[in-house]
């Protein structure tokens, strides 16, 4: 393709997306200098009373109450929220495909089902799902941020999908995600940047950024998200909302597409994220309570363990020992965050729960291991990916490239690593040992902690920050060194919004000693002003495998937040 | 080190394997031409009739049983299992490390409990298990069939010898494999060759080729062999044995010494092997109860699932529909192994299950992708372990070059593919692409099954040989196509003893039109006269992660089998 052509292909498919949008669903946008638009579905004028309500019930289980006894009907409750998304669309720009005459054919069948058979055709009936841009739908594009991929519709629907289909669910909109996916922010040259409903000049956080903008804005009730290095995570506690990051192949990947297709020494997972917890549960379990590795091969035959849900193995819920891990030594987090924390402790012990302090282990080491995995072909993968329209590889996320005085969109992964090397298979092996043993050094590291948990137990589960930062300023959020642990070690992961950074409270404190270049960058990102007002969240730390658990767990500190509020 | 220096090195180690030998113990060996060694044991005089009774006690409940109950002590049942364990090394050269004195102090201490506490240690209390030459144990040398790795003791137990102590047993000697581990034969530098026991002419299949003669010779009543291309199963059907093939990391590998460390493609499984399924259940359900996950980080995160052993997905056992693969259309095994599967046919209809022909899959485009991703570093890591003594790396089994008119160890991998080539990360992950597209493709295949089988399921298991031959010649057997298919696609498989060959029944057919050089070379092979008194096994082949229900399956089977030869 000659050069350029990519862009005027891009601007063609933008246009494209603006024509699909029906006219009637225009609003008028308020000014780009106005940060906060959480407000905007409320008093614009496009939403009718009723479907503010249905788009106001936050609780996925009371939303799937009313559609399985037909109080609301699929049409409504999807109109409703497409009529938001596209609200969201407007002010955040968070999505990637709509159409909205085949989501709403969807419904038709599926309110059609109820009336015909007086019953629901699954645990997810009527519901309408947006979908981060990665998970192929029949028919349709699955650009996922490159030029190159524009105009190739996929075969067929992805397993995910298929499985959305069976479950009764209405898959109604895709949401818009990073060049390449491998950054905590969303930009593309296709689709443009995703901006925080909290504070536009923020990042929602990435990849699954159009997700976490989406559903902060309540225009879609449940997102399915991915995440490889932290993109659940990040744009989940960036945006205020529930996300799970489940084990490898505990959820069907089967046919979504992604980057480094074929990379299996880390996996990409894919993850729910909502605005309650009761989402997380209910679709984390109908999907596997659904058979996955019926049409997933890769996917874990492990059916839903309800004694597992009920913390059989951490005590039954009752007296537990978290660890809140402050710090991971690698990079200090922020003033609000280090509250949350405290926050979070107060209210576990004020529960009757034991929180000790969680000593970090080896986490550079198991970075740097985790940044070579993903570089391990040089980046020719994505560079493969550009070629095919000629568009630039990204090489920031940042509007302007000097708008701030620290280049932390500079991974701290080139200060340590240098640039990635494309190695072999051989040296690639090489490096899979070293992460077992990193595995295993942590696990053994974490059973050890049976000493001195007073339980006879390890520690049920770590708590700490998923980003060193809240969101942050576009072109500024580089740290992924919370999040990738979980990866690395593949530890299942629930990221939870504790509160609101308040410039009262969180004061910058004086600087510390720094470890290294991020650090001190990060440490003078911090502006209490900037940041105030902006969702302060944490992520829950399990075992492999152990979603039961680790949901169970999530919604114990949930419960005991909410309680020590209100107390 | 100084060339022709290892083969002083390997003789020293092979002379203090002898010295190892309690020299009472040391018996009148049979004549080399003596074929069939199996009676060495009743007849040589070592054994007291005592012992005789407890090591020809081949049902691993059984002996459990009379060790919980003290009946019989765990130092003797260890003391008899290590001398028909060196009756079996004099005839077959089975073992690697040999440690009496260890065993008996474990065995003792085994005992004390008892005594002391009234109580078993746990499951496998007092049993004494042989393992294959991976297993590290604390303090000894895993040489592995390398020279290079003589005189390096290991700093720790692998997580298995640690459970198998915790669980009670006695890990009481190791196991001969091949140089790499790579051939489905037994031969080494170090150790030598082990032969088959039912004709030191054959060999007894490898890699876990030592397990195979020990467990044959009973001198062992419970064998750990490691498979990753079918190296538990080829053994066990050679050697008259039944032996389970978990799916990746249900049962913990971490620790344990392998070729090609850090290849996390296709993954070595380790799997019980004994000579009734009552030890192949229960070690796999010790195993799995006592959470392998707490201390392999890899483990699956799945309880022991008694419905799934129930059959609750496989009509309950009754009335189930199996698939025969009679040729996988690569290479047509030999009259006995037809025979078997006619016989097993019979005897499932017999037991009221319908049993319906499986067509093969796509057979040989896995087969590509499997070896071109063991071969993916070209050789490299195993001519660097060669490299540390000087040895050769070994291209043969064959004993004489110019033994067999077919050069059938000559892997068809080398006509088809050419040499392997060391590629890059990038190139790797490609052949993951392919490898994850042959797998969806095969389970949307089975799956598809569904229409035919007339039980509302997809077919519930499907029977097919392990090797296109039985035990053969030394040199002789190149094939792994149709054990490796489910390493590839990582189907829970299970090898089972069927019939013997029979030269009056198994006549050599004429020639079929040949698919490949293998093909052929496999059916010059056979002679009806040389292959006769023989065992002839199968596979049963499950789903992924499906180890309840492949056990239940597989002793189904197994009980149909013996009601028929009874009727």
């Amino acid at each position: 393709m000659a050069a350029k052509d990519w862009q005027k292909l891009c601007a063609e498919r933008k246009e494209q997306q603006l024509q699909s949008i029906p006219k009637e669903w225009l609003i008028q946008t308020p000014p780009e200098s106005q940060g906060n638009v959480l407000d905007v579905p409320e008093t614009c004028g496009l939403l009718t009373d009723r479907e503010l309500e249905i788009t106001n019930t936050v609780d996925v289980d009371a939303l799937l109450g009313k559609l399985a006894l037909g109080e609301w009907s699929s049409v409504e409750v999807t109109t409703a929220f497409y009529k938001r998304a596209i609200i969201a669309q407007q002010v955040t720009n968070c999505l990637t495909e709509i159409f909205v005459e085949q989501a709403l054919a969807r419904a038709r069948v599926v309110d059609e089902h109820l009336k015909q058979t007086g019953k629901t055709i699954g645990p997810l009936h009527g519901l309408p799902i947006s979908l981060k841009d990665q998970f192929s739908m029949k028919g349709k594009d699955t650009i996922m941020g490159y030029a190159g991929w524009i105009g190739k519709p996929a075969e067929q629907d992805c397993v995910l999908v298929e499985m959305l289909y069976d479950l009764g669910a209405v898959p109604f909109v895709r949401t818009n995600v990073p060049q390449t996916l491998m950054w905590g922010e969303t930009y593309n040259h296709v689709f443009g940047r995703t901006t925080n409903p909290y504070n536009r000049y923020m990042t929602p956080g990435g990849s699954s950024g159009g997700e976490g903008a989406l559903v902060a804005m309540r225009g879609s009730p449940l997102g399915v998200g991915t995440d490889i290095g932290g993109s659940v995570r990040i744009p989940s506690v960036f945006c205020g909302l529930y996300g799970l990051r489940p084990s490898y192949e505990r959820l069907p990947y089967q046919g979504a597409m992604n980057s480094q297709l074929g990379q299996e020494s880390i996996s990409s997972v894919l993850g729910p994220m909502t605005v309650t917890p009761a989402g997380v549960r209910r679709f984390t379990r109908a999907i596997i309570d659904a058979k996955p590795w019926n049409r997933d091969p890769l996917a874990v035959r492990k059916p839903w363990n309800q004694r597992e849900y009920e913390l059989e193995e951490h005590g039954h819920g009752i007296g537990m020992c978290f660890a809140i891990m402050w710090d991971n030594d690698v990079v200090k987090p922020h003033p609000p965050l280090i509250r949350a924390m405290e926050i979070t402790k107060a209210a576990l012990e004020a529960a009757g729960h034991k929180v000790i302090d969680w000593i970090p282990h080896r986490h550079l080491e198991i970075y740097q291991n985790t940044e070579r995995i993903f570089g391990a072909d040089g980046g020719h993968d994505f560079r493969a990916d550009c070629e095919l329209s000629g568009e630039p590889l990204i090489q920031t996320m940042s509007p302007t490239e000097d708008a701030h005085e620290y280049a932390l969109d500079q991974p701290l992964a080139k200060v340590l690593l240098g640039e990635p090397e494309h190695i072999s298979a051989f040296k690639l092996w090489q490096l899979h040992k070293e992460k077992r043993d990193l595995r295993k050094s942590h696990l053994d590291y974490w059973e050890a902690t049976k000493a001195v948990t007073g339980t006879g137990r390890p520690v049920d589960a770590i708590i700490n920050p998923a980003v060193a930062s809240i969101a942050c300023p576009h072109g500024t959020n580089s740290d992924a060194f919370y999040t990738t642990m979980c990866n690395s070690l593949d530890l299942t992961t629930y990221a939870f919004p504790v509160t609101f950074a308040d410039k009262e409270l969180d004061v910058k404190p004086p600087p510390h000693q720094f470890r290294n270049h991020e650090d001190e960058a990060i440490y003078h990102l911090y502006d209490a002003e900037i940041f105030h007002g902006l969702p302060v969240g944490l992520q829950l730390i399990g075992r492999t495998l152990e979603e039961e658990g680790v949901i169970a767990m999530t919604e114990l500190v949930d419960r005991a937040l909410k309680a020590h509020k209100v107390a």
